[in-house]
């Protein structure tokens, strides 16, 4: 058996997320479906992370064990040739016994996308979330510093998560507009059910005016899910990358096939 | 009666282009269809050029005579709420008894954007042709310049079109790359029938090596369809901008509810 990574991205419209599930569509079981085709096995495959329905990744890299002898980069042909054109993959590579696609990572960067004008974008559905009311963006820039460094974020996971530790990291968030798309940026050690989606409609309420944004250092310290702002809709957040521990990466194997030339274009 | 002027954007993929057509989904048809339960009359309406099944556009215009005392901006915001998310009004004006949405222009600018890498775009499925040949944007930049000024260009038209006068003016053509995403643009005084997407695939077999820059002045002489390259796919297609001589413009009612802004985001 040998370890392989694979390196993703998917327009998650059509998918109810990542994560299969009975009776409904999923890019788990899409890609499974495919990988089984060419090895004759049903090898079980690992995510990184679960995603939502209507949530896209341009980067989502998932692992598998395999007793099939088919190289990386035959893998990385053949599925492309057999998944839909709304999933590509960018990157197989072998990996080491040790890798976990889950538990290896170092950090994740999310996007949220807020398409900010009265009309929809005819360009952009699915793709961002189309809100209509002016975003004070120098408000939200304000506000970004207080969620830095490592929290118990329990005020901005979902009420039913089973997770215990709700203590996480945010490295870095930004906010950038290009035109009249808002872009909002979280990169941190991992992101509890919903997170990104929470910190976003809590930021888009204290651009409303309906919180300040010293508030977040109190709504933090609550741990309470109703002290936050609203939960954002999915089509607006993109796992956008997702960083492993440099000694998880055979040398040589990873890189050149990566989105990274992509960034500019999405 | 009052003439009226609307600016609208719509993403072409679910429509047979603009023009009614007997049995098919255009986006004439929907616009029409609409204004008839604003108004509550059948008012004709004119649009500034064709566009095929699966082509965008970024501005389009039309002009329509109607009887209705509803205000531009009465019908702006109830068209928009009427019409599906694929198609966006932009601005709606009062405009001279003597402006025709076809007629008045003074140039329009195309895009063409082709997606160059060995797989498809998981976000830009109908937004772009998928071409996994590298393109050599020196050659296609070393070949622009032969197609601007005035030519007859009969090689660049799909054969079958009634258009009797083939002479036309390109004033500008470029070519960018964005990452992956190389966006070819043309600003002209009026195009033919499929011309922008025989001119791409033109230049793309220029690119490929199967013609020669110096050749595209051949082409255009020779006035023959066969001698030009072939008709690249409508999805990577956009009528990107349409602009009308200044004296057509009333004063004050155009601009500030312009697309200009998005013009980085798409």
């Amino acid at each position: 058996m040998r370890r392989l990574r694979f390196g993703i991205c998917f327009n998650g419209t059509n998918y109810h997320g990542w994560q299969v599930q009975k009776g409904v569509r999923t890019v788990q079981q899409t890609v499974q479906d495919a990988l089984q085709k060419m090895t004759g096995a049903r090898d079980n495959i690992t995510g990184c992370s679960r995603t939502d329905a209507g949530v896209h990744a341009e980067q989502f890299y998932f692992h598998m064990d395999t007793a099939s002898k088919i190289p990386p980069e035959g893998f990385r042909r053949g599925l492309n040739t057999m998944l839909p054109p709304d999933i590509s993959v960018f990157e197989v590579c072998e990996a080491a016994s040790d890798f976990h696609a889950r538990y290896s990572t170092f950090g994740k960067e999310y996007i949220y996308k807020i398409w900010n004008a009265d009309q929809p974008n005819p360009f952009l559905q699915g793709m961002a979330w189309h809100y209509d009311r002016p975003i004070r963006v120098e408000r939200i820039r304000r506000s970004l510093p207080y969620l830095l460094g490592e929290h118990d974020f329990t005020s901005f996971c979902a009420q039913g998560s089973s997770v215990k530790d709700k203590v996480r990291a945010i490295y870095s968030a930004d906010v950038d507009c290009q035109g009249r798309l808002v872009i909002l940026r979280f990169y941190g050690n991992g992101f509890l059910y919903h997170m990104v989606r929470i910190l976003t409609g809590t930021l888009v309420e204290i651009s409303e005016g309906r919180m300040e944004p010293e508030q977040l250092a109190d709504i933090l310290r609550a741990q309470s899910r109703d002290q936050a702002g609203r939960t954002c809709p999915p089509q607006g957040l993109y796992l956008h990358k997702v960083v492993y521990a440099v000694q998880e990466r055979p040398p040589g194997e990873i890189g050149a096939a990566s989105l990274d030339n992509l960034e500019g274009v999405y």
